[in-house]
């Protein structure tokens, strides 16, 4: 991290902005420092399917450090983000101060509960891996608890999931849990039939993937409700608790498993900084990324709000790849003490979600595929993006397996029950504790 | 679990003794109960290969219900054993109580300090996926502390790894910890080089994995040297903290990661039933591995100890799964008011131990292979003993990948970091603090 005289740029995070950012700087004369609290690059557009068992943690994350190993100027460390100085130009971590002469910031976003955080440990949602075995373990646990138990009352509970949120992730979440019931599990229990899980997939607006065309969500909606999902929009949640939670109007629905797709929230960038941010929490920057009045500072991805001139900007993997290029080469053009290029332009491609088997929607362009194919189409593409040959030849061995035969290889219940997962003790009624280690036996 | 006028099998532990006793009641006119703490068998042969990053828990656990879902007679109950009340015939669990007509503790081994028990969280031992992942995460960690850190007495400190116990799972680890750090890792840091990563086997006797001929201990013993692991026999462990060991003689090496390989203890079968054990902490059985008195009741596997004159039983994967068909047949006889079998007999097929990259030893019969055809050997062996073809195909193909690329698929640093693992704070010098969630950004 030092000894050098070439100008240091420290850059936090390494999901797809931060990453691409690093690359883009490759061969340039600057030392990079990639920080991040995993050694790990997630690929969280697969995270779902961690939950649901498909894949192993391992099939989607990659360590940083051998995804960088041939790139001469950087370094690594595992460490958490704690603050920014910007009159001495450090990041801040639990692992000490880092020097900067530039500054990335691409910590993401985490969940938002708009204002009720007290339903976070009731309803967790899916930003990394070990939210993903989290949930996978509170989905199997709950099928095995329903086995064990003679009360009725308690086996409709644990055995009514509900996503809140009908966004991708929670289309996606809703479609894998009514495949996991169905089909995966479904010969292996014998008190209980897991095909009569209820699943519940709630939306506060109109429609389902509200970014897609209004036919799309129709698709979409048809085909959850045909794979055994209840799909219901227009409905907001307005309580949510260890085993319940409560629609506007007065409904109640009894749930151990509650997941969380409805928001996020910036990362706390904005306030490392000590700049302005939008309601959901992201950093004000100019039309080149950079913090106004901060030439030397950038944020980029989920956490970034670039001016409403550049246009909608999603929150997306690709939106953060193009920001992570542009950064990059503005850095390097500053640093070769050449013009800047323009302000950031962004491009969409397109949208993807896939529903279940044989059933995704893709909006390209002018492009639209449902069914077979635009489930072909949405696998294609998401091997191709992975990092490494071998990530996508994993990927794609367990969705062929998972095809053909309708199993899930990962299902593993792992990590602790002892509460930090609601429905790990959900028919008690208890209230989740303090984490403690697994217990031995 | 009820509703018939079957005999009601109980069986606690879905490990290779246990399952195997279900698997030999399949047909046969008896409700079998299968308990056991996690919902997945493990196989544990391949640990190692999880803690070093080789497989991802997902290749070597399968779900037990399925694996036993074509068997009608089966009922699969995930909880935790608590004890037996053997007036009334119940098992206890954290989950109720289960009546049996017959019972079969199953329930293996964990570690055994030999009375050092405050050794246990600083020298951490393998034997069941969250062992696995739990070391996984510390040899990764002292790896990224090493590369952060300035100060070279730290620095030393996180690259001093200590294998306590030269047995096959101490010969095993060393050798593919020593295969991270001189192959995997070394491409990818930039301030350390893991190859000057200090690796130490410790044995109190005389020479490595003792059950084997002398010839092959000393071939094991030049491998590992020439692979760059200190081998130390003859050499006792008398203190143990949470940066250093202490061997007798006095010397002490600093070291943040040491795991135990030394020594198992039985689970505790015995204390539940309150009957007479070994000085393993084993159950006493008869030639039939029935309790003595208690005709309804067996112990196999690691937890069980027959009776001398059965001659010597060793604590592997093909010693339980004998006992496990034996019981089963003789509770199939007793059930059919056959005549039982007669006593238990072992019939020992061989040993093998893998060291490293083209290096394994293999002791059947008169037959002994080392080098490239022992290594050979072995993995084929393990593959064909894997459950599903899902994972022999997955396993495969990652032992492919690594043997091509010498990569590692699965080097994810995962779970908490707070003071669980003592390498995950080992250069603050930090004693281990009680377990908190992952701490988020």
């Amino acid at each position: 991290m030092a000894g050098s005289e070439h100008p240091r740029i420290v850059i936090a995070g390494a999901g797809f902005g931060g990453l691409q950012v690093a690359r883009g700087l490759a061969g340039a004369p600057v030392d990079v420092t990639l920080v991040d609290r995993h050694n790990y690059h997630c690929f969280q557009p697969l995270l779902y399917q961690v939950a649901t068992a498909v894949l192993s943690p391992a099939d989607i994350a990659w360590p940083v450090r051998h995804i960088l190993s041939r790139q001469d100027n950087i370094t690594m460390l595992m460490a958490q983000v704690e603050g920014v100085d910007r009159a001495a130009r450090l990041l801040l971590t639990d692992r000490g101060t880092i020097p900067y002469d530039f500054l990335v910031l691409a910590t993401g976003a985490t969940h938002s509960y708009f204002g009720h955080d007290d339903w976070a440990p009731y309803a967790p949602g899916l930003k990394d891996i070990e939210d993903a075995t989290n949930l996978r373990r509170s989905i199997l646990v709950a099928f095995e608890r329903a086995e064990a138990t003679d009360d009725e009352e308690i086996r409709r509970r644990l055995l009514t999931f509900v996503i809140i949120g009908g966004g991708p992730t929670g289309v996606e979440l809703a479609g894998a849990i009514a495949e996991v019931a169905r089909h995966s599990l479904a010969p292996d229990f014998k008190n209980v039939d897991p095909r009569t899980a209820r699943i519940l997939l709630i939306e506060a607006g109109e429609r389902l993937l509200p970014a897609f065309p209004p036919e799309l969500s129709t698709y979409t909606h048809q085909r959850l409700e045909a794979m055994g999902v209840e799909v219901l929009t227009g409905r907001a949640v307005v309580d949510c608790g260890a085993d319940h939670v409560t629609l506007a109007g007065g409904e109640r629905i009894d749930a151990s498993t509650k997941i969380w797709a409805a928001g996020v929230r910036a990362s706390a960038a904005a306030q490392w900084l000590g700049v302005e941010m939008d309601r959901a929490g992201r950093c004000r920057v100019g039309p080149d990324l950079a913090v106004p009045g901060a030439p030397e500072i950038f944020v980029i991805g989920d956490t970034s709000a670039p001016p409403p001139e550049l246009g909608p900007i999603p929150g997306i993997a690709p939106a953060a790849k193009q920001m992570g290029d542009h950064v990059a080469s503005v850095i390097a053009a500053r640093v070769a003490g050449r013009p800047a290029p323009g302000p950031f332009r962004y491009r969409h491609a397109g949208d993807l979600a896939t529903i279940g088997r044989n059933a995704a929607v893709v909006k390209l362009g002018r492009l639209q595929l449902t069914g077979f194919l635009g489930w072909v189409f949405w696998g294609l593409v998401h091997v191709y993006f992975l990092v490494g040959a071998r990530n996508r030849f994993a990927v794609a061995m367990n969705w062929l397996w998972n095809y053909v035969t309708r199993q899930r290889a990962a299902r593993l219940i792992t990590g602790d029950l002892s509460g930090r997962s609601p429905a790990g003790r959900g028919e008690t009624g208890a209230t989740p504790t303090p984490t403690s280690p697994p217990s031995g036996s």
